[in-house]
């Protein structure tokens, strides 16, 4: 591995270089103007992947944007195979006015380097085919199997992937899916995401009369939706934010006392939380800190609400319906189906006389965890402490990503997340940056995530 | 008085032809190219007080459409004044296509004349200008002081009136206001109403964190505005309808004996009731019957609510704000602006950690009440029991009927709302008509109603 280090380490501004040519593709998916643009990015990898040293390379096409597929299979059959995945596209740029430096200029100031897709993906696609093409340019094999695949329709949610992994569930078969894409606690803090919480939404229509009365003529003998639903959203939570539906936390994964050290051990600065959000409080479930509640448990939360008269002014309606869009953030062992049949029950039980509802599933995600002794997550740790000299936060996310998801039940394989981007690394936003200590730290994590595995 | 009421009757097909002429002009206040046809009405209106026989008629310029004066100050010094109060104008007529005949063709099929203003206000406008007729021409006089005032702006909310009766406050000073512009309880069911609700009407902001969140990143940790809006609304009533601002109900009237008794005479018909409304029930507050709960209790109810993200699909958004309108409606002696005091400082009692809030009075109106054994409600009694043939009931509104506040907090007068409409007059709505043998009826009634109050 000596080799391949310094190997890393001759090679810094070369990497930056190609970076830069990368970058400087406006891979936008979203937009038709960039369909060639976005073809030409995919074309660019394609390149990338055979330069590297990669084999049986060839562009997928989709119903959208095309996957860039390559792989060395150097492992053999009795070889762990890892499955890396990225993506090649990048987000819309406006407000461009905001921007510091045109955002397909890619422009290195400090430690950063600026441009759109900088961090979010490219950059971090860039450091991994540089772990990849540093095995194979020092000691010419890779010491497991590997498999690639960039695809270019993450920013618009991924609407082919599902697609393609069905249909070449063969060819990307594996042991562990490796994403680079998201950041770390903060720098100099390196982390592993090892937990995403899952999502059941739903909607709720609450019917009262039907159809809108004066509220002087009739206030007082009819029951109104609105003032139905604010009582059933609040016996939905009692006030230490326990949920109350019923049976809701029967599969609930406690948060272990390991995991409870772990997160203890991160800086997390309640009073900059509060003062970045300028609110004076971080209420939730009873019994657990801000990161356990963020991160491991599951929650409530209104999303939307509405009925009645919402323009200006004072208009006297007792309304006939009022909505709301409700969601839960689940955790393993929850599932979306179970917790939105929970839901619907327990809405019905709640529903006071006088008003009708309707509960919709409007969508759902499973929550995904991979084990922190599993193959993937053990080889990331080890690879992130020879490398940043301390050992890795190991931390969960309170969103849901739904590639995940689509790895986990699609090709049966827990992926592990080994981000390298920062906190404020502007991902979406106008001057979107990538540190580039933590890109070539990011590529020697790569080369020795891939050791770690044998 | 025998003399009156034969003439009243010999002149029936006259009185007719005449409301039929006051039909036709579309004096539509809330449309500028009707703008003319207001014009026309009121001077139509003119013309009739001085062939009726009143004096010093005059056209009042506002900054609107103008009000019409005419007066008879028979009674002399000693003698009580009545202010009668009507308007000209009447509402749009779409949707067009609903009206079986054209809503300015005034039509009668079987008791029932059909047209725009038909029943408000125009019919009832007419029949009490005939019974102030019938005295002058049987008798020349009439047995107490009457002023008339006839205004074109009622269907948009009456702006330029207040102006008008501060302006005038001499010329229009009166002991009883007299309106005919309400519904009776049903067809042969008389009712006087004697008291109307108040209403103050509140907008409430609930600002949880500084900007729109990812209800995946931050949920658990941050507390959401709809939520905290929800439970506020839950805690300003109780299961029982009870509502719990403190110090809510110190100025409430109580609901007399005489009150309750007169009530429950009345055919209120709660299956029909709901039959109508879609619903399985009538909730409100404790201890009330449904009629004492639209009318002579305060109420709350949310008229409309607003927040989060209402779109079609799922967003997971955390948001940074929510709103809502809320309304008391509310019963003599209360006031919109102790109410409103009352309310803030409630809502910010239960304000929960981690939220600021923001509560503004959107608009107030007081109660009103015309003491049932008052004058003026004295000889509409005898008015009416003399026509229908039995005691009417004695009813209440729910709503406000802000001139009413004008009258009492203007000129110091208390109103008698004696009204001939009925409860499917279709007013504001395609078809609206007007019983004709309730305005014959209303002729008469008119026409006691001034010799009663000798």
């Amino acid at each position: 591995m000596a080799d391949i280090l310094k190997y890393i380490d001759q090679n810094k501004s070369r990497y930056e270089e190609e970076l830069k040519a990368f970058l400087r593709i406006p891979s936008i998916s979203t937009s038709p103007e960039h369909k060639d643009e976005v073809r030409r990015c995919a074309e660019f990898v394609r390149d990338e992947l055979g330069r590297i040293g990669l084999n049986n390379i060839k562009i997928y096409e989709t119903a959208g944007h095309p996957v860039v597929y390559g792989e060395r299979l150097d492992g053999g059959k009795d070889a762990p195979t890892v499955l890396f995945y990225g993506h090649y596209d990048v987000q819309p740029v406006d407000p461009l006015d905001l921007w510091t430096n045109p955002p397909f200029e890619p422009t290195i100031i400090g430690d950063n380097i600026y441009a759109r897709g900088s961090v979010d993906d490219k950059g971090q696609v860039w450091l991994q085919l540089k772990a990849i093409e540093a095995h194979l340019k020092t000691s010419g094999v890779l010491p497991v199997n590997v498999k690639v695949i960039i695809e270019g329709e993450e920013e618009i949610g991924s609407p082919n992937l599902d697609k393609f992994l069905s249909d070449y569930q063969e060819l990307l078969a594996c042991d562990t899916v490796l994403i680079s894409d998201t950041p770390m606690f903060g720098y100099d803090l390196p982390s592993l995401c090892y937990g995403l919480r899952g999502l059941c939404y739903m909607q709720v229509e609450v019917t009262g009369p039907n159809r809108d009365l004066h509220s002087g003529f009739f206030g007082g003998a009819v029951e109104n939706p609105i003032n139905a639903l604010a009582v059933m959203i609040s016996k939905l939570k009692d006030s230490k934010g326990k949920i109350l539906i019923d049976s809701f936390y029967d599969n609930v994964l406690p948060i272990t006392e390991t995991e409870r050290k772990e997160y203890l051990k991160l800086p997390f600065d309640r009073n900059a939380f509060m003062k970045d959000l300028e609110t004076d409080a971080t209420p939730g479930e009873e019994g657990y800190g801000e990161l356990e509640r963020m991160w491991a448990r599951p929650t409530l939360d209104c999303n939307g609400i509405w009925g009645g008269f919402t323009g200006e002014g004072a208009k006297t309606v007792l309304p006939s319906k009022a909505f709301a869009k409700i969601s839960m953030r689940l955790v393993p062992n929850q599932t979306p189906l179970d917790i939105a049949a929970k839901f619907e029950a327990f809405f019905n039980k709640i529903k006071p006389a006088g008003v009708t509802i309707k509960v919709i599933d409007l969508h759902g995600g499973m929550p995904a965890m991979t084990p922190i002794d599993s193959a993937g997550m053990t080889a990331a740790r080890k690879a992130m402490k020879e490398v940043f000299g301390k050992e890795p936060f190991l931390t969960r996310e309170g969103g849901s990503i739904p590639i995940v998801n689509s790895f986990s039940q699609i090709l049966g394989a827990p992926t592990v997340l080994m981000g390298f981007g920062l906190p404020d690394q502007n991902a979406h936003s106008p001057n979107e940056k990538m540190n580039l200590k933590n890109f070539h730290r990011g590529i020697k994590c790569g080369a020795l995530f891939y050791q770690n595995l044998v």
